[in-house]
């Protein structure tokens, strides 16, 4: 039975997140029926990160097996044609080795959090960033960042629904950067719990709103008590950018 | 009376472009509208650039005279208010000097076009970028560019019903880089005919397919002849992107 590896881009505005539910169209739903479209195989799709309702991908990897071999550029374009109009993409398909798991193979997953503090809203990006209409310190947001990075509990940043067995993580990278009008959070992790960059992206923004000292991160941390948390982040302004293996 | 200037950006997806006509909403008549709609006032709002229908605009430049004065900030409040749900936003109002013109006062436009040459269509860029489904030679689109740069006669690159006296202008720069997946031309003037940027984005993109060689754009910069230019790219990876004075 051949194993696939797809790479995926795709708008998470319309979905009811990555994962399959009992209503409502999830990004899952949406590859395994373009599969079924022209294999006639009904096949589950494993992808390395179940995101959220309203959060992007740029780069979502995920596996799959068919009975019958085909070429994985055949995939692609079958899978791109039945997809439409919904708005995900195969941006890559090759044959993967058969041990080869899209969650637990992965080395590293990269997210990027867009915040757009700013008076006016969007007009180009709405859906897209995270609208707050006043400005933020991202040299602030910036100090209280590297509070987070490294190996620790991250209990204050995890959804209350996170079926993780453990809260500890270790956060290789959290930088904050400005771009254009924009602030750029980007996270890198091995692996990250349910709602982790949001939950840390919700308490950064008080540290730029000047609510939270910087140090209040690092507190909220050594707390490891949800209620401790910031607002977390809205789904729209986060994209999975990248897995490694 | 006091004249104003305003920085607009907006997603020229549902728009016939800029400017007004007789059927059909333009970006000019969404912030006429808006303006009448606090102020009661019928006015005229003049911008730098007229875009056309499908091309986007970060930092469109335009301006207009009211009888009454207003805070800037409280036009731009209620400019926002009264456009939405249209993808238009007031980012900035400023009160002017009562010679300032948007369109003559300018002593720079800058724009970007972006390409996205591969095979899967765009999923989060739907009506943001060119997409072409084959790969693309940016370095020998970046050679071609060259030619064009300088006092030219761009007769080549204008739109047959472009209104410009004369068509030698002054082409500043002419960059292309790539940027991610994309492709990104950005062009600076004073001032270009219509169409041109999209006509000489249409020609580039003909080197990077291979089709032409990079001189063949020199040569049919000096043929003055519209029947050289390649097809014209399409409005939706055009954005106006800032105006200077």
């Amino acid at each position: 039975m051949p194993r696939y590896r797809i790479t995926i881009e795709y708008d998470g505005t319309p979905f009811i997140g990555w994962q399959s539910q009992s209503a409502g169209t999830s990004v899952q739903d949406a590859l395994e029926r373009a599969i079924a479209g022209f294999t006639r195989e009904t096949v589950r799709v494993k992808g390395a990160g179940r995101t959220d309702s309203g959060v992007h991908a740029r780069g979502q990897v995920a596996h799959f097996d068919l009975d019958r071999e085909w070429e994985p550029f055949r995939i692609r374009e079958a899978m791109n044609f039945h997809l439409k109009p919904a708005p995900v993409v195969v941006v890559d398909c090759v044959l993967a080795a058969s041990d080869f798991d899209a969650r637990f193979s992965a080395t590293a997953r990269h997210y990027l959090y867009r915040l757009l503090p700013r008076r006016a809203p969007p007009a180009l990006d709405r859906h897209r960033v995270w609208w707050w209409p006043s400005p933020l310190d991202s040299e602030a947001m910036a100090a209280a960042a590297i509070h987070l990075v490294g190996r620790h509990d991250f209990t204050t940043f995890r959804a209350a629904q996170c079926q993780a067995k453990s809260a500890e993580k270790t956060l290789d990278r959290l930088d904050v950067a400005r771009v254009g009008d924009e602030i750029h959070v980007t996270a890198s992790a091995r692996s990250f719990l349910h709602n982790q960059v949001r939950s840390m992206v919700g308490s950064l923004k008080l540290v730029g709103e000047g609510k939270w000292h910087p140090d209040a991160v690092a507190e909220a941390l050594a707390a490891r008590d949800r209620a401790r948390c910031g607002p977390v982040a809205p789904a729209c302004g986060l994209y999975l950018m990248r897995v490694d293996y």
